[in-house]
C-alpha cells in the first residue's frame, strides 16, 4: 500500500495557494499537514478551506515538525536560498519556486547544502509541464524533427508589472524571461553558450526609468550550433502570448497559444476568434498541478526530479549573461558570467 | 455569511463520482453529506477519499435524512423518475440526470411530483454549460448573427456502447442524440414542431440486429421558421467530435472540437495536430463542474435552475418522433407523439 | 507534333469570356478561331482582346465552319440544348455550360442527337476540377476515409440574384443546388435514390412571392447507404460560403472556403482573418481553366470527357425531386421524376 | 484612349519567360515588342509562343529600336547593372530583376546613369506585391498594430541551390535573405540602423567549403527602435516557408503559408493539412504579375515606382553587414559598410 506523504506549504500567496489546494485536493498520496506565512490569516484562509490541521506565521515550525516529509517554497524570492538551506538540513525534500536566487554565490549555497543532505531539490520550472510544451520536448526527443536547427519561443506578458515590483525582480531577463531560458535549453537538449541582446524600452518610459527593458529579443547560440531567438514584451494588447516553435532537419513542431474557447465566428467584418487566455494562471494551471504531481512521485519512488537545483541554476546564469550583452551591445559567452 | 448547503448524491458510478467529487473540492458553499450506491463498496470508496460522513446501499436514509437540502440523482437511468418522486416528496431539491426516463407518462409523473412539492429540480444537460457551446448559445441571444436560419449540430462517438447497453438504453435518439436534441432547442431558442430521420446501420451489423441504427442524419424544423440538422454517429475513428454551426441573417458562429495540445507539427508528409479529445469525460470535464455550481447556486439563491424539468421532457419527445420518422419513413410532427 | 485544335465559343457573356480567355492565353495546342453572340458588340470586344479572326451574331456560322473541331456553349441556358442539337449534327465536338435544359425531355434529344453523332460532350461541372473538391474526391477514391457514411455540403451565396433571374432561372434547386447535386454523387461515388427538402423564404419575401425559397436543407440517400445534406442559402453576408465534408468508416475530409489572403490580425477585441472569397468568378477561376483544359485533352487524346452528358441529366433529375419534396413535404425516390 | 506602351525582355530565363508571358497575356494596354537572350533558342521559343515580333541574341537590338518604349532586364545578374546603364542612355525606362549587383560601387553607377536621363527603374522586389504581405504592409500603415516594436521574418527555402550557384550568387545573404531584408524595412516603414547575425552549416558541409552558410538568424536593429528577426534556412523539408509577423504596441498581424488547397483530413493518426506551396514561382505567381501591372502603370501614369533604384541598394547594404557581423561576431552599423 502506498505511504502517504505529509507535506509543509510555506507561503500562503498566489502561487502557494494554488500548490496547496492542488497538493490537498487533486493530488492522491499525499495531505497538506501544514502551512506558514509571515501574513498569518493569509495561511488560516487557506488552512480552513483545506482542512489543513498546522498553521504558523513561521516556516521553521514546519521544518521542526518531524512529520512533515516535504516542503514546498512558495515564499517571497529573497527568502528562497535561505529557506532551502535549513530545509535541506532538517531532512526535508523540496519543492522550491523559481528562482532559486539572482545571486550566482547563494545559490551555489543552496545547492551545496541540498547535496550534503541529499534530499531532493526540484524547482518550480512549471511550463515544461504544460501539456503544449512538453509535448513538443517529447517529438524533439524523439528525433521527429530531425536535429534541430532554429528554436523560437514567443513570450509576451498581457500587462506590465507595477513599477516597484520591476525595481526588485532582477530585472525582465530574470523575473520574466527566465522561464524561456530554461525552455530553451530543455527543448534544444543543448545547453546555450553565448547571448545577444537587443532590447528597448517601448512600452512605458517608467520601465527604462527603473533601470529596466520592456522589449526584447535574445538570440542564443546552443552547443549543438542550434540558434535560438526569444521575443520578450511586458505588453501584448491581445493577452498571454505563449508560443514555440522549433525547426530542424526533418520538420518543425509549433505551440499555438491556448484559448478560453475554440469558437470561430464569421460576419460581414470577418472571421474571428477568441484571444489567447490572459492571465498566467488560467494558461498554466494544468502544469502547476502536473509539476507537483512530479515531485510527489519523486518523493514517493525515490528518483531524481526532472528539474534539477542545477536546472535552477543555468537560467540564472544566462539572465545574468543577456543582461551584461544588452549594456554592451555585444555577445557574450556564459563562461563570462558563471 | 453564507449558508452551506448539504447534498446527498444517489449512485457511485462514473458519472456520481464526478458530481461527488466536484460537489467536495471545487463548489465553495456546499459540503457532500451522504452518497449511497446499491454496490456499497463503490460508495464507499468515494467517501473515504472525499470524506463523505454517512455512506448507504440505499438512497433513501439519504432522502429521510432532514440535514440533507438536495440530492443528485446518479443512479441508473430505470430509477430517475422514481427517485424524482420520492426526492420531492422528502421536500429535496433535486438534480437528475438526464434522460428523466424514457416514457413520457413516467416524466409527467415525476414533473408533478416536483410541481406540488415546489422543490427545483435541474435536468444534466451538462453540455449547455460548455464553455464553447455556452459561448454560442450566448452570441446568439445577443443577436450577433441575426436571425438564425440553419442549424448544425455534428455529434459523433468514437466507439459504439456495447450491444447489451444499446438494448436496454432506448437506441441511439434517446441515449446519444437526446442530448443534441436539447442543444438544437437552446441554440436556435426556439421549439422543434417536425423532425424527419435518415438512418442506417452502417458501422455494425450487431446494432441492426439489436433493432438500433449507427449512423443518422435527422433534420428539424423549427417553430422560427429554421431548419436544423443533426448528424451522428457511433463510431468516428478520429475521436469524439462535438461542433456546432449556426448560421443566421448577420453571420455564423461555429464550435470546433477541443484537443490535448494545440501543437501543429509539419514534415515533409504534411502538416499535422491533434485529435479531438477522444472520451465524453475530458471533452466535458468543465460542463459537469458548471452545471453543478448552478444547480448550487440556485439552490441557495432561491432561483430557478436553467435546464427544468420541462427541458428535460422535450428531448425525450423529439427523440420519439425522429425514432418514429425513421420507421415510417416520413416527416414527424411533434404534436404526434406527445 | 501536336496537331493545333480550333475551337468556337458560342455566347461572350461572363462565363462565355472566362473560357475564351483561358483558351485563347493559357491552353496551349488550342485557337479560338471563332466567337458568337446575339449582342455582336461584344462578341467583337472579346474578339479583339483576344484576336480571334471570326466573329458572327450567329453561332450557326460557327457550326459551318469546317475549320472549327468544337465548340463552348456559353449563350442563355434556353439554348443549351438546340444548340448542342446542331452542334453534334456539324460533328463539333460540344463542351457546354450547365445545365443542358431543365427539361428532360429536351435533354434526352441532346443527348441522342450527341451518342448519333459520335461526338464528345462535356458539361461545365467546373466545381469537380476545383482543387479542394477535386482532392477531397481522389482522397476518397483512394480508400483514405474508408466507405463514406456522411456527405455534408454547405453551400451559400453571397446575395440573391435579381427576383428577375429567379422566375426564369428554374428556382434555387435549379440554379445553384443542381452544382451540389452533382458534387454529391462525384464525391460519394453512388447515386443518389431519394431526396428529401425542408426549405422556406428567410432572406427574402420577394423570393417567395417569385414562387421560390432562399434556404434550404436537402438531404440525400445513396445508392451505398450513405447519407447526405445539401444546405443552401442565398444570402451569406460574409460571403461565398463553399464547404465539403465527408465522413467515412476511417476518418474524415474537409475542405475549406478558399480566402482572398493567409493574414491574421490580433488586437485586444480577437483573433480576426479574411472571409471567403465574396464572388464565384474569384472562387471558381482555377477549376475554370483546369475544365477547359481536359475539355481540350479529350478532343486531342481522344478520350471520354469525365462530365458526360449524363453527368448532366442526373442533377437536373435530383433537382426536380427536390422542389417535390418540399412541395409535397415527403421523401422523394428519383425514380418518380425521372 | 489609352497608349500602348511597347515593352522588351531582356533574358528569355525562368524568370523572363515569366514576365513576358504576363505582360504579352494578361496585362493590357501593353505589348512586348521585342525578345533577347544571349542563348537565341531560348527568346524564339518563348516569342514564337507569345508572338513577340523580334527576337535576339543581343539585346542592344532592342535598346537601339527607338519603338520601344521600356525594357525589363531579365538577364543573368553580373550584366544588370551594366545593361541599366545603356539602357538609360538609350532612354528606355527600366524594370530590373534583383539585385541591381552585389557591388556597391556598380550599383551607384547605374543609378547615377537613371537619375541623369530622368527614365523610371523599378526594382524587382516583387514580394512587396504579393497578396499577404502587402495587406500586412497597409494595416500596419494604417496603424492597426500602433506602433511596431517586434518583426520577425521566416524565410525558408525547400532545398538548397547547387553549390556552383552559392559561389557566384554572393552567398545566402545576398541571394536569399536579400528578399527579406527589403521586406523588413518595408514592413516597418523605418530603416535597419544595426545587424547582428548568428549563422551555421547546419545542412550540408559542402555549403560551407563553398565559404557560405546555410541556417541564420540576423537581428535588426530599425531607426524608429523596432527589433526585427529573419531567420533563413536553405532546406525546409516540407517546403517553401515564408511567413511574417510584426507585433506592435497596439497588436499583431501575421502573414501565413499559402497551401495547394484548404482541405483538412483526420483520421485515426491525427488532422492533417496541406504542406506550404513548395516552389517560389507558384508561392509568387500573382505577385510577379502584380509587380510588372505596378511597373506598367508608373510608366503609363508617369509616377514613381513604388520599389525604387535605392530600395534596391538597401538591401546590398544589409546584407554585406549581415555578413561583415557574421565573419566578426559583432553587431554591425550599415553606416560601417556603406
Amino acid at each position: 500500500m502506498m505511504k502517504i506523504s505529509r507535506l509543509g506549504v510555506i507561503g500562503a500567496g498566489r502561487i502557494g495557494k494554488i500548490h496547496a489546494e492542488n497538493l490537498a485536493t487533486r493530488i492522491p498520496g499525499v495531505v497538506v499537514g501544514a502551512i506558514a506565512d509571515v501574513n498569518l490569516q493569509a495561511a488560516q484562509e487557506v488552512a480552513e478551506r483545506l482542512r489543513i490541521p498546522s498553521v504558523s506565521e513561521d516556516y521553521r515550525r514546519i521544518l521542526a515538525d518531524p512529520s512533515i516529509d516535504a516542503v514546498a517554497i512558495c515564499s517571497s524570492t529573497d527568502t528562497h536560498a535561505k529557506i532551502v538551506v535549513e530545509g535541506a538540513r532538517a531532512g526535508k525534500h523540496i519543492f522550491c519556486e523559481k528562482p532559486i536566487d539572482y545571486d550566482l554565490a547563494k545559490i551555489d549555497t543552496a545547492l551545496d547544502a541540498v547535496n550534503k543532505a541529499g534530499v531532493k531539490l526540484q524547482i518550480g520550472f512549471n511550463r515544461r509541464f504544460d501539456p503544449n510544451f512538453r509535448k513538443v520536448r517529447q517529438m524533439i526527443a524523439e528525433g521527429r524533427i530531425g536535429k534541430p536547427h532554429i528554436l523560437r519561443i514567443t513570450s509576451r506578458d498581457p500587462e506590465p508589472p507595477p513599477v516597484s515590483y520591476i525595481k526588485v525582480s532582477g530585472g525582465m531577463f530574470l523575473d520574466m524571461t527566465i522561464h524561456d531560458f530554461d525552455m530553451a535549453r530543455h527543448l534544444v537538449g543543448s545547453d546555450v553558450v553565448e547571448v545577444f541582446t537587443s532590447a528597448g524600452v517601448l512600452v512605458d518610459p517608467a520601465i527604462g526609468e527603473a533601470d529596466d527593458v520592456d522589449t526584447a529579443v535574445i538570440m542564443l547560440r546552443f552547443a549543438n550550433g542550434a540558434i535560438g531567438t526569444i521575443d520578450n514584451s511586458r505588453q501584448a494588447v491581445y493577452g498571454y502570448d505563449q508560443r514555440i516553435e522549433v525547426f530542424g532537419s526533418g520538420g518543425m513542431v509549433q505551440a499555438h497559444n491556448n484559448t478560453p474557447d475554440n469558437n470561430v465566428y464569421t460576419n460581414a467584418d470577418g472571421v474571428h476568434s477568441a484571444k489567447p487566455l490572459y492571465f498566467f494562471l488560467e494558461r498554466y494551471m494544468e502544469s502547476f498541478l502536473a509539476e507537483m504531481r512530479d515531485f510527489v512521485k519523486c518523493i514517493q519512488e525515490d528518483i531524481t526530479p526532472s528539474v534539477t537545483g542545477m536546472d535552477g541554476r543555468i537560467p540564472v546564469v544566462i539572465g545574468l549573461a543577456a543582461r551584461k550583452s544588452y549594456l554592451e551591445n555585444r555577445p557574450v559567452r556564459l563562461s563570462e558570467v558563471g
